[in-house]
């Protein structure tokens, strides 16, 4: 058995909760949170401490799955738990993580134990589709597209919005768009020929709502770049409809192939998630098992999806994957 | 630079030959035949030898791509030729996979050889995704459909019937049955209700149509299990319109997550090939280079795609990797 424990008891942290229950292999130690232990309820009954008290429990956690956030949790959790234990996390801010796989090598390696950083669906199972895709065809061309699903950093800034109760952004990929991919045209897609935005927003009594839609459409960065929506509902319709965390997207790769590249090839992955969380989170239990068997192999440091045999991924022997899946 | 030689001219071959055009980092040292080379023209000038001197030409090549057939030549020259290169093939008998993987693991393991078997895409790819899937969603269910796409084998058992000069049978993935599996119902999918079989047909003059669509819709194995359709055309219009190599295919996963399995994850992976031997081709040589890569690092034995880390499939950097597509 492998035993993981689960740092930070959020979305995330639950889904782990949960995957661990759908793999007989690994089993749940115990969730360290950073509030009052005896606040926390777990889904499944699970064990609750205190993360002040978590090198106590050193012995007896093979692989720390760490689920805070990205922006301001993980790049000082997982360099610190490194020093202790075999860790993984889902670091998903793209442009930082050349740095944050630095600081977690050397906390990892100077201590003997084995890192993996950005595990999940992107980055994770679409990294390692770019590359696969890539590596294969070497000439030719990657689309990334997200949605349709839910943008938790998107939803948040609609919130902040003065006169907005409550809102919901969906990211949702251009089916135009997908198609002239799909297609092998090739074509250079600017940021608002590619995905649309579409805000679900319960607004405050008595507030502006054409002032609302107006500062929402032009807001930098997140809106003005892109075509967007926005529809105003009420509280009910918001809970009954747009309480789930969907998300998915799609990895398209046209290639050629032959002496003059006359054969064209298109290599598409694509996945539609209920539960962002939760697949993130059966994405973190199966690299844990990988970090476990790498440990156990002596290959430490930090490494991440694409430096993984894809048969450390599955509880299965060699012999049954070859047999079974090959 | 790797320099990789070709064993057996045949599509597969010179689809390698155009492939290592596309790879900066590989070189083509020539062409191993079984003909008189002299016979032998290459499409871009590579050499050709004879296959009977291979082992005098041991000391130039890294790593011997072995383009024979799964039925017989490559259970023979595998195991063979891992005695004394590195090497790699696209054995895609399914059935035999464990008894070709001793074989070659033998030879390779004794001679401190690297070998990789069944690389493409199916085996290849499709298992790699089968893996992932599978590892990811524990709780599911996955479908591989093929198609549409020329399958050489139908294609040949159409031919030797008596009365026909020429054929080209396509399969089809039946569209109702890849909705059913997308929209995560996990069906139970008889042969009939996956794939349908379309055959092209030129008949010898005065031959009886009649019996001879009779006698390929009531072939055991081949089409009797499979609703079949059957076009009898010109040889001018099977020259235009059937002398492409087009395949392609899906591996679908459907599974759920929750504590009650409450939220459903569609995983769906497609390829949609101009041409069969050339993709084909492509993936060996990705994989060509992660055996060299392998091998001097005193990684010997035989592996599949389940046993390479996805990063020696590229010719970028590690840190390349994690800055540009994770």
């Amino acid at each position: 058995m492998i035993n993981v424990a689960i740092v930070g008891y959020g979305n995330l942290g639950r889904g782990v909760e949960c995957a661990v229950k759908q793999n007989g292999d690994v089993s749940l130690y115990g969730v360290f949170t950073r509030r009052n232990p005896d606040d926390v309820k777990t889904l499944t009954g699970a064990a609750v401490y205190s993360v002040d008290d978590i090198l106590n429990h050193k012995e007896n956690i093979d692989v720390l799955i760490i689920c805070g956030g990205s922006a301001t949790d993980l790049p000082k959790q997982t360099p610190e738990y490194a020093k202790y234990f075999n860790v993984i996390d889902s670091f998903d801010t793209h442009a930082n993580i050349p740095s944050h796989f630095d600081n977690v090598n050397k906390a990892a390696e100077e201590n003997g134990k084995t890192a993996l950083i950005s595990a999940g669906w992107d980055p994770g199972m679409f990294s390692l589709n770019r590359l696969y895709a890539e590596a294969v065809l070497p000439c030719g061309k990657v689309y990334t597209f997200w949605g349709k699903g839910v943008s938790q950093g998107h939803s948040d800034a609609v919130r902040r919005i003065d006169g907005v109760k409550d809102a919901r952004q969906y990211t949702i990929p251009v089916e135009d768009a997908l198609e002239r991919v799909r297609s092998g045209e090739n074509p250079e897609l600017t940021t608002r020929e590619k995905h649309l935005r579409e805000c679900f927003v319960v607004a405050e009594e008595g507030a502006d709502k054409a002032k609302i839609e107006h500062e929402i459409k032009t807001m930098p960065n997140y809106f003005d770049d892109y075509d967007t929506t926005v529809h105003f509902i009420s509280e009910e319709e918001m809970k009954k409809n747009h309480s789930g965390m969907p998300h998915g997207g799609f990895v398209i790769r046209s290639g050629s192939t032959g002496l003059q590249g006359e054969n064209k090839h298109t290599v598409e992955y694509s996945l539609k998630l209920d539960s962002n969380p939760e697949f993130t989170a059966s994405v973190l239990i199966a690299y844990a098992r990988a970090v476990y068997r790498m440990n156990k192999e002596g290959s430490t440091g930090c490494k991440t999806v694409f430096d993984i045999p894809p048969a450390y991924l599955s509880p299965k022997s060699a012999e049954e994957l070859r047999k079974t899946l090959l």
